[in-house]
């Protein structure tokens, strides 16, 4: 079974981080998948997705971390090219990843409680994103 | 077909980097898979999963790496606000992430001779963590 | 639906960066695949999937990210036990990851128009890589 949704995310630009749990959950829900997996996608090279516990407090240390390793006020070949003032996004992006994929085992996301899914923005405006979950696996005995 | 495991570490803090090599060629061989999918995924925000050549040498080096990226005795909010000493253990496990998949085929995992899936303690003290291998695919003639 | 592609590339050494989106398209139509996954996976320790935009600036402000993070003149355990030179080829590996997961709908892989799957060479020599392309999921009507 295979079962593709999408969520609409208008972001607030860099730094801003998304919890997506609830939505990849009923995704999940309305496949009703028994076992298997979602993949989780952010189609564009300036955001990604992974998990943190999501809380204001871890959310900015992580965004502090990205700071320092590619600065948005830095030097960047993709500036001189384009114009553009996202190199520090494009940076990011590439290093964190657009995917992640979460086992699903009795119908349930196989999360830990403090385990949040999460889109992080890393554009440095406000962008309208398109998240794809993607269910695969099997239908229990229903 | 789809096949969960759990593996079941005891980790010793951060730092401590286990092989569970092993132990998903085991799931893999009693699922029975011929070609397919495996996810290892561990379910909590201060730990990671990746690949490594895994020697101590290679090992301490990838530590000594996060020490940089997000030192443990730095300033984290997520210290401020609940009175926890692993600020640095979310961020550099959201920058690793929980998840990993690996090809599957002819009954094998498509890994390289010197790379070994490993489970990344980035909590300050020991933790249990209960790691899921979810195998997913064809089996053979058998 | 199971189908198994390698890609082979030879490699110049640490920065170089290819695109292989064409192929694991090319993987994805040959395969039939209507609706799943594609997993894009490299079998080495010392080499990592992801997406990036890829021209010349984006590409080379990645290296200059890794090139922070893990300096290849760098001191690393690795080089003194193995008497090897690629210690910060092991370290940028395991940060990036070797696997990547794209969905695929309506018969397409689900990237952004300028969203490129990339295989980035860490080590540094000359490398001759094998990428495995595994798609799994639907065949449409046909």
């Amino acid at each position: 079974m295979v079962a593709t949704h999408t969520i609409d995310v208008r972001t607030k630009g860099q730094g801003d981080v998304r919890d997506l749990t609830q939505d990849v959950g009923r995704a999940v829900a309305t496949a009703a998948c028994h076992s298997g997996l979602v993949t989780v996608f952010v189609n564009g090279s300036t955001a990604g997705i992974t998990t943190i516990e999501f809380e204001p407090g871890a959310v900015g240390d992580l965004d502090r971390a990205f700071e320092r390793i590619a600065p948005r006020r830095g030097e960047y070949a993709h500036h001189l090219r384009w114009g553009d003032d996202n190199g520090s996004s494009h940076v990011r992006a590439a290093l964190l990843g657009p995917s992640l994929t979460v086992p699903v085992a009795g119908g349930r996301l196989a999360l830990g409680t403090w385990q949040q899914i999460v889109l992080v923005e890393f554009d440095t405006g406000p962008r309208e994103r398109h998240v794809i979950v993607q269910v695969m696996g099997d239908r229990g005995d229903a």
